[in-house]
């Protein structure tokens, strides 16, 4: 028992960034590439080693460790029987030849800053209000299977557990059967109370670091309007096919990739547009594609503006496919509206970082996170640190070692509140 | 022997007819889809499948089967020891969700008429000056490894037997480890003195069919350019990455491809183009693509036209390299020029239709054949029989029975004519 009346607020300690520095390491080496990068898709053989590598260091820990049924693990630290929860955490799955940060740094910035947390809370025998647990959510990125958020959606309902699991890869596999193949098909999670949920995260964007600020607080994000779209033309040869007569699925795939760019030229930058993925068939070199489906996204701030491209770009789909005698097909739909994150939270994270003497600012996320599937079911917070030239999902990504320890001061420093003041935190 | 004084020239019997129905069908059947196509990529489990089921049949009608290096079978049926040899044949490989008709009917075509002719030779005594062999060319289609007409190529020498086995598929397996694994490395042919070539084939374009005839002969064969261009770009987060930093590839090709288009548009039907295969790096939906390589193809029969092109479309590529900020290289080059076919041997084909009473004409050929390969070494002949609405690399592709029977009555004229006469056929 601590003999101080008034017992030291917890912080990290260099041990502490020591521990942390260990298992971003260790992060960073499965599923490494050459380039530095990591490549480590939901539930691939890489995903499974870090996923054991990271289960083991919770309970070396303390953490007690449940996975859940959709695979999202669970690290669970009770200070306060019976009390409700802080959560916080991200996802251990990457991009293909993504970075080693994205994701990675949440999940295991959580677990450290949780495990110090508990560990000096005990030591000078402080009374929690809030128990702690980590989360290492399933297919966030979405790069294998669609749509992302998969395990923090399923989380919140906003998924069900069946069309989740239902998901498939390029190859046909399921995340049910994916998820069992590694192990991580686990049991439905006894109810947890989430008072507010945490993410930590490298920006992936240039705003921190074209503001000089260390800390982004983010506020709102962007809506999203995510399509997947399939031409179907006709085999043909490539030779002596008239052209005249060709339908050629490529080409109408072309045409709208081009169109999806001409809409954020015409918007500037009050639109994101993008087509990141494009599957044909047959792909041979002499054939005419017989089909071609397309993953388009338009991000805005301005919800009316999406809601006005979806008729309009629609609409040039349908101009595009009888342009090039192809039929359009939208095979899936997906809208994320814009969302506030929780202000009294944001406005604990900015005050907080005042008193580290943190340079932050609030902004706006245009990716999604876990952190925004979470908002609609509990109080959330989001936290950047600078990522250098805004570079993501790119081997090449990088945060300096400095940025990532301030996002862990960040975080203690709301942990605690959240703890030891319970609601009073959010007052 | 017979008793006849003037034996009857060789033809084809309804058993004939029969004998070919049941090798076509039995072609159809390997590696047949279920939309009535065929799926049977050079080295594949249904080529190895269908390259022992051939041989099999070679085997059982008399034929010396010989396996060559780059995986070529050749069927020879020795009429005339010493003499040169009248060659005739097509590939068994299709394309991806192909059609059943394209090369099979080529090869198992030639394989049963020179059956049938050897039979009734031996049969009447007659004395033959030519020896006959079949031959199944290796990776016609260019589908799975690139250049297509490998097997062809490496025969004339056009292409070293080097550079042929190195080729890769898009898995990296090469054509030399692929052949190794069905068995169809072999060895090299004792040299063989082509005295001609013949080849069989489905039209694939609407020529016949619009014109009415039975019977094509083709004269020439339009020139060809085709390419491998790589556009590199740099993944980045298809959400938050500002719109003016990014460098897509795939936006590089998608320019590409319509530009493309366009050039054909810009010449009507003296220029085909196209963009048939696109792969692209990552390939994941939320991520900036940092490379595309397309394959890209020009056929004309005006040459300067595609000399032009080749520095005016290479500009083209520059500029919007330049407008997408990424970088372009042209990996492979390849340029077929246009060819005439041996004018003797069209001439002998031309007036056997007219004796035989079919409607035939002299056409042009869009599409590259292993006849095209052929020309350059010995005289060489190809002849088309109608395809429907001029479908080709297509399920739907199709040619009816009568119509391939008239090519083979066709073949067997000038087989006759070749093998009795020797050097006077082509007189």
């Amino acid at each position: 028992m601590s003999t101080s009346s008034i017992p030291a607020m917890p912080r990290m300690t260099p041990q502490d960034y020591q521990a942390f520095d260990a298992l971003f390491a260790l992060s960073s080496s499965i599923g490494a590439t050459p380039a530095g990068g990591l490549h480590r898709l939901t539930a691939s053989a890489a995903d499974k080693q870090m996923r054991d590598a990271f289960c083991t260091w919770l309970t070396q820990q303390g953490f007690h460790v449940h996975v859940d049924e959709i695979g999202n693990i669970f690290g669970l630290m009770t200070l306060c029987e019976g009390a409700p929860w802080v959560l916080c955490g991200s996802h251990l799955d990457s991009q293909p030849l993504g970075g080693r940060f994205d994701g990675a740094y949440g999940v295991t910035g959580a677990a450290v800053t949780m495990a110090t947390l508990a560990r000096q809370l005990r030591d000078h025998s402080q009374t929690a209000q809030r128990n702690l647990a980590v989360v290492n959510w399933t297919n966030e990125e979405g790069a294998r299977f669609q749509p992302s958020l998969t395990g923090s959606s399923v989380f919140t309902g906003a998924l069900s557990l069946e069309q989740a699991l239902a998901c498939c890869d390029g190859e046909g596999i399921s995340l049910h059967t994916a998820l069992q193949n590694i192990g991580y098909r686990g049991t439905a999670l006894p109810d947890l109370t989430v008072a507010a949920y945490c993410e930590l995260h490298v920006e992936q964007g240039p705003h921190l670091e074209l503001q000089q600020k260390q800390i982004g607080v983010v506020t709102e994000t962007w809506a999203a309007l995510k399509w997947q779209v399939t031409f179907r033309g006709e085999q043909n040869h490539t030779g002596p096919a008239l052209m005249d007569r060709r339908r050629d699925a490529l080409l109408a795939a072309a045409h709208t990739i081009v169109a999806v760019r001409a809409e954020a030229e015409r918007y500037g930058e009050a639109l994101h547009t993008s087509v990141g993925r494009l599957e044909t068939v047959p792909n041979s070199p002499n054939v005419v594609t017989s089909e071609a489906t397309l993953f388009i996204e338009f991000r805005s701030a301005d919800e009316a503006l999406l809601r006005q491209l979806r008729d309009s770009f629609g609409q040039q789909m349908q101009s595009i496919a009888q342009n090039t005698a192809t039929d359009v097909s939208l095979d899936r739909a997906q809208y994320r509206p814009r969302q506030q994150l929780h202000s009294a939270l944001s406005d604990l994270a900015l005050a907080q970082a005042e008193k580290l003497g943190l340079k932050a600012m609030p902004m706006r996320s245009v990716a999604g996170h876990d952190a925004i599937s979470m908002s609609y079911h509990c109080p959330s917070a989001l936290l950047f640190v600078p990522s250098v030239d805004g570079l993501s999902h790119n081997e090449r990504e990088y945060t300096a070692t400095a940025d990532l320890h301030r996002g862990l001061d960040m975080l203690m420093a709301m942990l605690t509140e959240l703890c030891l003041k319970g609601e009073d935190a959010l007052c």
